[in-house]
């Protein structure tokens, strides 16, 4: 069994897509639209082999996004960038715990999602 | 940036695991023990290039698992063995929608997340 795909429902496209790709520097890899239902975005990385997929439903639904579901995690090889890049944007974030070996910063995606940024050298 | 893991949090160790290695074939490929308050378990497939974290917290906290989040997703050379297997352990699981090109199921883990099974050669 491959693993393929994360899936993750968004509120604003738009708005996730900045981030995403913007700030996340991911590439958009293919997009569907089901007329009058739902939009959906698959986003990759260079390697490409995995996909976090944006749904973004047409209806204006609400979301409870609970608190049972983790973080997606990405790794970057200039850490200190990332920091400087949301520290200019004004976004909430916080640092590694001092106990822990990694360096990392966990901040949240325009859903709420946990988005965690390693730094390279050090296991995800 | 690179895309390395999905973390989400499980209620019960035992039965998540026997669900992502026994049933869906992921293998376990680094486990981390902070005494007296949490497990994490990483899993991978075959390529081994991005993983999907467990965190099992000890203090049988209880989870809103919300209605945000989307799915795992994962592609197998033979859906209906794996629609035989699922059927030979009573699980729930609904089928590919008639009007999509793709075959598919969907079911849910130990935990309550929604997991969706591709027939491979097809888009994810």
């Amino acid at each position: 069994m491959r693993m393929v795909h994360t899936m993750i429902r968004v509120r604003n496209l738009e708005e996730t897509l900045e981030f995403y790709t913007g700030f996340l520097g991911l590439r958009e890899v293919r997009r569907h639209e089901v007329p009058g239902d739902c939009t959906l975005v698959f986003l990759a990385d260079e390697a490409g082999d995995y996909h976090i997929e944006l749904t973004y439903n047409h209806d204006d639904r609400d979301y409870t996004l609970g608190n049972q579901f983790g973080h997606l995690a990405f790794v970057t090889d200039d850490l200190d960038k990332v920091i400087a890049d949301v520290e200019g944007k004004s976004w909430w974030y916080r640092g590694s715990r001092p106990e822990m070996k990694s360096r990392y910063i966990f901040l949240n995606d325009p859903n709420g999602y946990d988005i965690e940024i390693l730094e390279s050298g050090q296991r995800s």
